[in-house]
């Protein structure tokens, strides 16, 4: 599957700031970067370094008065897809040191809490079973709702509140896979047919690799906006303190912001 | 029924302390209080304030080293008893204006957040039928776990962790009452059959008064360690940062707490 | 002094949804109400209630399509005024007990984490003394920022923030003095000269009566922007979760709202 | 300067419990670990993986009945020392990738609110002087409490109540150089003259080397119980959630836990 991406942003700012910013396509195995172009203000400074566990980049600017990013890509997805009802949980000890981190509690995911209820919930299931089990009912339980949730809504409140958007559910994903052993994190993706359309975050955990007898990372949109096989990743963190497509470090305002994402 | 009470309390301070007591049966019509004793040590003052809602008393003492109090009380319980899930529910401009407070978040009882699950859960449901399903629904997904709470503990926690001790189940039934637009208060209480023997805590929700055209407060133990015809109340409040047994203005050391409670 | 108040909201709604309403001046000794007329749309009902403390009043009503209120009044403000800076503190055993309760915690108030910081900060200070000092430090050290906080803010919060509205102003003077063992709470105004115009929160604490032997409410204004002598009160509670001028059991959209005080 | 360590821990367990352990000395180029022993029981698998970044291991043990570590290690410190207060900042756009995550805000360490403090209390001073100076504030104004915090307690808490332990001292630390643009982490240490001797935990933020041209970590103890040419690191992570020397993915019960640390 081949995607266009089209992404523009313009913020405005009184004062040259420094600017951290991850919106391109990261350039890692499971996809292939056909061609991206990015366009930025000539500013003071263009700094790229690598962001978080090595997938993807974030680059730093410093504008001054208006920053209009324009980021133009075409990738291919060619990622592995897998049957996530089928994996089998890999056992704690075996776990990469890399992925342990995603099992602890985070700011926005604290799974700790969650444990009564996946033993009860989802108690005769494991692995993989356990994880579809819990993606289908979180798309029962809640609904889609823009604007209903904002910076300080952590995993907690959604799962209370049984409302919220892309980022809510990848939380409530990963607390529910974390409570029961499995790592997960959170990964912000471009995806056709999200709507409206917009960056999109998602879940993935970590289960048996289908292709070898080692774990895998795999992708789980509770949402069920997009699939496996035509997700872009950007960036992954454990939760969306981690994955920020913009952080300013000073005051800017937006202006306008556009994602446009499309089958080739 | 009437009830024997007899609690004790030892504190230590290395200087005198200013301490609010809130340890005796309240003189209301629902709970005949037949006798009743405090021995208290000398102490600066010692001086009575109404309570919360103007129900029970607290009292004002200033001891130095040692605080030991007991209480002993027999109490004759002769509320109107009514079979809840048969109660109507009061329309809210009906409701008399010291109820309101009651409709409201409170500290750890942020009810608001809770409109979509109980809609879900329990909105084929209305008034005392509604609050009967709840206590029903609490009683079969919590687990009773001394211990298993802190101060910290609010009733979105509670609801996810699915365990706790009387005050979060309480805090629990508060929540889904509120967020139902049924008032919904904190009680504490004595009752025999609590294990282990402590001070109790249970909800009261306002709903149609069975003996009349208005309506009344009703006792509510989502635990059902405790039944509304044996329960003494000490205190209401809008959850337990209104209705402590003891709060220290300084640094005291808890020696020992006995809580006895018997029918005659 | 005598103030003109006009008000105006607008709110629109779907369906019938069941409002309650406090904008208007309180009727108490303090301040006396000159003409006051309350222009409401005819709708299901229209019932008043005591609102908190007995101060002021709530209004229920449910509207449908959409609601326009539109409050005027004259009133004249006749309160003692007292130098805060000279008022003795009255001694905890000599409070009233309606009083009590805002000495404890409250959700945006978490006073006792403040013990430490108002011990080491005005420690030399006792009372109105340190009322005054209290006030002053937060009006040295806050700045007023419109915008800058949201209904998750609480006192920690703006104590570390530095920055705030006139209810986190309100909630930081609350739990100082709260944390130093004077009864403190909410209180909802109307001012003139609050810029931009809209409905204003200070605290009030209690403090000796200057006019007698008791205690006795004093109005602080931490933001500097109104004075005790032109404050038109409308209500009080623990904090601002107890005074919301509309509180909507349904969903409503805010169209428009106009707040204009006038000196006469 | 070299360091006996001496670290025994006991915990019982009903059940066989997957445990992740970190309490060995990192092999990090800073300190030479000249010897080292740990005993640990005979149990289903013990595997080694790698910590947060890179630095230190964890350990998978999956005991049952009674877990008893025995640690024994000599560690010859080696890192340079620097002057803190003469150190250069580094500029953001110059900073490595894996700094990065340490800008942000963390559970324990919600750095954005403390902006405006750091700002108004520290603002005429860059870089080392700038964290000597929040070293030293943090020491004026805290006092070290043992037992005065727990694991709900955030750098905002600690902040506002003036006390705390090592973890918490670290967390303030780190808030206040990130709100300064300034990376800072948690870093578990050993260190001599810790009272009551226990893990300690201090910050450490990255300025310029004094060695070369670029940047390094420095370790700085706000609580000035240890010094950095006599702290011996375990581990690293962003906040305490990802530096615990034990958990425990199951019920387990504390029964003695031993830390000595002495100068050779």
């Amino acid at each position: 599957m081949t995607l266009d991406l089209h992404i523009t942003l313009t913020y405005d700012m009184d004062v040259p700031t420094d600017i951290l910013l991850q919106v391109e396509a990261a350039a890692i195995p499971e996809q292939v970067i056909v061609s991206a172009t990015l366009d930025a203000p000539a500013c003071d400074h263009f700094v790229r370094v690598a962001a978080h566990d090595g997938i993807g980049e974030r680059i730093w600017l410093r504008p001054s008065g208006r920053l209009s990013v324009d980021y133009r890509a075409r990738v291919t997805v060619q990622r592995l897809l897998a049957d996530i009802a089928a994996l089998p949980q890999i056992a704690l000890h075996l776990l990469p040191g890399e992925t342990v981190q995603y099992l602890f509690d985070s700011h926005y995911c604290p799974a700790t809490k969650f444990h009564s209820f996946v033993e009860t919930e989802f108690g005769d299931l494991q692995g993989g079973a356990r994880i579809a089990a819990m993606r289908d009912w979180i798309a029962e339980h809640f609904v889609y709702q823009p604007g209903s949730s904002d910076g300080s809504t952590t995993a907690l409140d959604s799962f209370v509140m049984r409302h919220g958007v892309c980022r809510d559910y990848a939380h409530v994903m990963i607390v529910l896979a974390r409570a029961s052993s499995i790592p997960a994190r959170f990964v912000s993706v471009y995806a056709p047919d999200v709507t409206p359309p917009d960056f999109h975050a998602v879940a993935e955990v970590f289960l048996a690799d289908p292709a070898g007898d080692g774990g895998a990372w795999h992708l789980v949109d509770p949402t069920g906006m997009a699939t496996a096989g035509e997700m872009v990743k950007i960036g992954v963190g454990r939760d969306a303190l981690d994955v920020a497509f913009l952080t300013a470090f000073g005051t800017v305002t937006l202006v306008e912001q556009n994602v446009s994402v499309t089958r080739v």
